[in-house]
């Protein structure tokens, strides 16, 4: 039977979610899109496939999936009967027609990430942005962020549960940033930590945010990452920091 | 039995509570208080008077309540008691030591509210602002606004339910500004109508604010809100618009 293809984005809030991927135990984001899909289609004859499993409680700004679908739909259709359809935190961004060699995962030549913390979470941004660790050292961590840059051997930063070939991937741009926050839910300064990459281990990003942190207190040193870095079996050296600072911001395909 | 009096500004995010004041029929933010007061004093001898009934799914940035306490505490070990046994919606930011004079309700000044409103919802912000109707005219809009100044007779921007001896209200000061939006949730213009007045009836910023939409969106001219300011027998000019875009922000006190 003839398919037709669609490359998708969609923005998304994760705290309601079991995370991107389809699983038994519970909501998930690619869970309700199909669901919608289904019925935008009239037919449970299709699927999707991310560009990123992004994991339970992390948010998405830019996600991209493609659709194989049983049948051609208006793009301007297919995006205002999806957001119809999809509950109020699943936003649909966009669609184009894509081809069926497209694939998300691999033709992905980069993803930026953004991980947000502050020093004052109000209820109003309590499930959007991490409450900081107490005196941490900014210019430290911007020093350790450096030392991420490149290509490395991410064993000690990524968590199991997926089987990947290698755990070598390679950091193109990673900066912490100052900023300020203004709008309805409060005026704060906040920290964001943006970090691009050829491609991400499960809990990557979190990991080396949690080792950052543990720098930033000096609970680790400069010498600490750098080993955790070069060497396998240094063994975690800070804490999975918490998912609701963790956004996918941008993918570049080539 | 002698009591302690307190005077305690608290912060709270809406969508999850039956408005401030306690009843029968779900969460609300003055129940969840009392039960943690309770908690912390060891005691049901205590009682909490609010300056301002929010409606259910209204926000606070500077809500103050009168708590008459049985026993004395230390102010920061009854704002970091509070913090540690509320909700992460509910945020205690500070107390003082009050008298048994103190009436939140009676001795307000003056109480200032802000309505949000924007062209661009996101599964970010969804909760915290209100998509705004279409095609409005803003200009206008400003005009409208201005009719609201000064001392007038509001029974045709209330809702019943609570019974008050007079409908007449004075509106010291109203703005409908243009502002942006910067931070994790997203960068997006948006609107904030602010309100300033001696006493606000039950619903009354919600309806002014459905009113001057609907003059906005020319569904009425300024001679029929002048109309509905003027005259009892008019009736409703506009909707009540919905509790997410409103925050009780300032409270001044005699």
């Amino acid at each position: 039977m003839k398919k037709f293809y669609y490359q998708i984005s969609t923005e998304y809030r994760g705290q309601n979610y079991f995370g991107w991927q389809i699983q038994p135990r519970g909501k998930t984001i690619q869970g309700e899109i199909n669901h919608a899909l289904e019925k935008l289609c009239k037919s449970d004859d299709l699927k999707t496939l991310g560009a990123s499993r992004t994991d339970s409680g992390v948010h998405a700004k830019a996600q991209v999936f493609k659709a194989d679908l049983p049948l051609e739909l208006p793009l301007k259709g297919l995006v205002d009967g999806l957001n119809s359809l999809l509950p109020e935190d699943i936003k649909i961004l966009g669609a184009k027609a894509s081809t069926a060699h497209f694939h998300p995962l691999r033709d992905s030549k980069w993803k930026r990430y953004n991980y947000l913390f502050t020093d004052k979470v109000s209820p109003f941004s309590r499930d959007l942005i991490v409450q900081a660790p107490a005196l941490l050292d900014i210019e430290l961590m911007r020093e350790g962020a450096k030392l991420f840059l490149g290509t490395h051997d991410f064993a000690n930063f990524r968590c199991m549960g997926t089987d990947v070939p290698t755990t070598t991937r390679e950091i193109l741009e990673i900066e912490l940033k100052e900023l300020n926050s203004q709008g309805p839910w409060g005026e704060f300064p906040y920290y964001c930590l943006e970090i691009k990459g050829t491609g991400f281990l499960k809990q990557m990003v979190r990991l080396m945010m949690g080792s950052l942190w543990n720098l930033g207190r000096k609970k680790i040193t400069l010498d600490d990452l750098q080993a955790a870095i070069d060497k396998k079996k240094v063994g975690k050296v800070g804490p999975v920091a918490p998912p609701q600072g963790l956004y996918l911001t941008e993918i570049q395909f080539a």
